[in-house]
């Protein structure tokens, strides 16, 4: 029995990971790692996601650059939720472009971007 | 089409919600809400979530009395996970006691519980 073994996946074998920023706290993404992405994380040092929609390992920057380095990993008291405090490269975790995923915000009766978009997710992945 | 029919929830219809300290960052846990508990949480200002487990509505500090008070509820670039801002009543969110659920850190190879228990469990939700 491994610290591997002690995690609970969900019936598609994933764990939620809550990635926040070292820092100064701020949480930038959730995202989803199954058996093998969580242990690379923990052995490369650098966040290694599942991508359930491309159903494949998501090496968090490879495209980018913007990858996160690992600073430590958490367990919640269910066994079943993961947190990771990390160094954010480039600042940026988003997809869109802005620091976190968390942009949106409620007001009243609807959701409201309020954070700037940093770089142009075409300069980002490219347009190609 | 309200702000909660923009959610996007799983087949089971829920969202992962995560509730982070107002005051200092901190992660307190991570829960799953239903469409009534998150209509719910924003309505009333305390934390609603879903419980899987007991297949029901959990209000958080029902019981315990550590409510979480809503500062802000956030969501993320793909519309399927909420971000809370809170203050947590009692200083405790986790059953077991502690400040945050997320209290093992591996270290190594195994899972180390490195937070104290504030309070004991027996004295939170009784011993009945």
């Amino acid at each position: 029995m491994t610290w591997v073994d002690e995690i609970k996946w969900t019936a598609d074998g994933l764990v939620p990971a809550v990635a926040q920023d070292a820092a100064d706290g701020r949480i930038l993404m959730v995202a989803w790692m199954n058996r093998e992405a969580l242990q690379l994380t923990a052995e490369t040092g650098s966040a290694v996601y599942w991508s359930r929609s491309r159903q494949k390992l998501w090496r968090k920057g490879e495209e980018s650059g913007h990858r996160q380095i690992i600073k430590e990993i958490r367990l919640d008291c269910d066994n079943d939720v993961i947190l990771l405090q990390i160094e954010q490269l480039g600042g940026i975790a988003c997809h869109t472009g802005r620091r976190s995923c968390f942009y949106q915000r409620l007001e009243g009766d609807r959701w409201v971007a309020v954070e700037p978009v940093l770089k142009n997710p075409q300069d980002i992945y490219g347009k190609g």
